[in-house]
């Protein structure tokens, strides 16, 4: 199996965020996605390479224009009011009644194009999204030349971004990036399921409307945790999209043979859907002991999502998403890739 | 000249806020409202007062019930997770293509119900913002009483606040609240003029497709400043309510000269309109060493800002928005009313 890792995601550091009323040091960190790295390698499921460099004309498939230009130019904009500080935005579009053109000044253009204020922008950051989109990019290519199985160490990770805002450490949708990097490259039916601990609410949003791409998503209760406002079962998608979304909310406490019946449930409507791949959001925050999350899965678990995912015979590229606690991050992840392996 | 002052507003304190990417004690500090009130009794201008009750049920004329409730609750809804800092929001609506229904947990619920992270919540907080929507009520009833002029030393502000969402160091919108009940009680016309350095998007929201109350606000240009998302001149009210809506954006630097001259023009507006009383959002963070602005008003610009209002002729009710310069923030205010009674 190939494993895609690009650099540059060590120059998005130094991160801030402002969560629940609280200023705190990012838990988005460098040492996740070296951790998956590391285990990838110690176990040597396959190499681990840089992407090649596809450009921006995929992530334009996604992602509108304008939000590609903001986050390029966001932090020489910030720095040159003289702000060294990481760049979070201070202000939302929260009255739907009123007009919203987009605001001029750097502050407004920031809570115009962010969900939370946890996504910080510093000097590298547009370096690491870019290549954490590359990744799941190579991802994808590796699925059209034949492989059965192909996996994105994306960092930043990416399934919280809509076409249009950042959110919950995501920039760029790196998974809807495969996803249509695949519909572009001739398949017909592509289905992304995220494992991780929250609902993947920009992924959601990006293929709401659309027939070609199934979503189904395991996630804590928006009524319990982040992202709060989407990530219920009644939100199935509009137009050609309906019955096309599939959220499956579980509550505080969610132990891992939980977790695996609803999993079963959500592999049995995406074999309904008949997809030709398989990309999977896949977020190991759903550990016991991960610091912002409250399932009770163990690293025993992990390997059984992967045996499961497996047996839908699919091709299928894993897009690391979340999961915060460094120890044991690694370890966790390549479960998920070394109980596929052993299925496949 | 009456002058209404709550001593409840103490208790809103303690104050924390997230802006400009920084996180910071809250500039909305209670030393603004006893400053205010120490000069006017300083002058002798009037007997200042505590408000009597008129209860809940005219804030209910503009807020929504769910929001009011919030409100109430926030603080022992917080606290119950064991926290013991201020209540702020972690995330916000965005994404308008999907479906956002009310969020049951309060990390939600303090998201849905904001428009940023400048408005914390703290023990104290309810009790304030009521005893402040009460001034401005009893201002009101001074003008239907048969009074010329009336001032209601309101903290928190309230001209940011939506009918259900808090923002800018507001709550509730103390000023349309104050219109609304002068509707109530048999007036047909009320107008409303803010001159805060900052738009009043909340009182913009509230009357936005209303035909009964005209909207005229001078303020920093919306490319430049807080709020960002409105201000805009092309801004002008839907349906009933349209023209009925005057934005009058200014540059940073504007002086007082300047000012005024948008003043006259937003004057002969409200003149036209015709309306029997009139409701002035009175900040004073246009002054030139205010901490958080970009204008350059000075001190003895503001009783001219006074002297313009009176001559108009009508009964005008003060309603105390912002200003952040605490060692001006008396005079200035109180300045305002000094030139309206030197015309009056």
């Amino acid at each position: 199996m190939n494993a895609w890792f690009s650099e540059a995601h060590r120059l998005h550091t130094g991160l801030k965020e402002f969560s629940y009323g609280q200023w705190l040091d990012g838990f988005e960190l460098p040492v996740r996605a070296e951790a998956v790295r590391e285990r990838f390698l110690a176990l040597q499921l396959g190499p681990v390479q840089a992407p090649p460099d596809r450009g921006l004309a995929p992530l334009a498939r996604v992602h509108a224009a304008d939000y590609l230009d903001f986050l390029q130019q966001a932090w020489p904009r910030w720095t040159a009011l003289g702000r060294r500080h990481p760049a979070l935005p201070m202000i939302w579009r929260a009255d739907a009644q009123l007009p919203h053109q987009l605001p001029r000044h750097i502050d407004g253009q920031l809570g115009f194009y962010s969900q939370d204020a946890e996504c910080s922008l510093v000097e590298g950051t547009w370096a690491a999204v870019y290549g954490s989109a590359q990744c799941a990019l190579a991802a994808a290519a590796d699925l059209l030349a034949g492989q059965r199985c192909s996996f994105a160490i994306c960092r930043p990770p990416g399934h919280h971004a809509t076409a249009r805002a950042m959110g919950g450490f995501c920039y760029l949708n790196n998974v809807a990036i495969a996803a249509q990097s695949l519909r572009d490259h001739g398949l017909q039916r592509v289905a992304v399921v995220d494992v991780d601990y929250h609902h993947g609410n920009g992924t959601q949003s990006i293929f709401w409307s659309r027939g070609d791409v199934f979503f189904a998503s395991l996630h804590a209760d928006p009524h319990d945790d982040y992202p709060f406002f989407s990530g219920h079962a009644s939100e199935t998608g509009i137009g050609e999209g309906l019955g096309r979304n599939l959220n499956l909310p579980l509550p505080p406490g969610t132990d891992g043979a939980q977790y695996l019946a609803a999993l079963d449930r959500a592999l049995q409507a995406v074999a309904a859907f008949g997809p030709q791949a398989l990309l999977v959001s896949l977020g190991v925050d759903t550990f016991e002991r991960d610091p912002i999350s409250a399932f009770k899965l163990r690293s025993d678990d992990y390997p059984q999502i992967g045996r499961r995912l497996a047996a839908l015979g699919l091709p299928t590229a894993y897009v690391f998403e979340g999961g915060y606690a460094t120890e044991e991050v690694g370890a966790n992840t390549v479960g998920v890739l070394q109980g596929h392996l052993a299925a496949g």
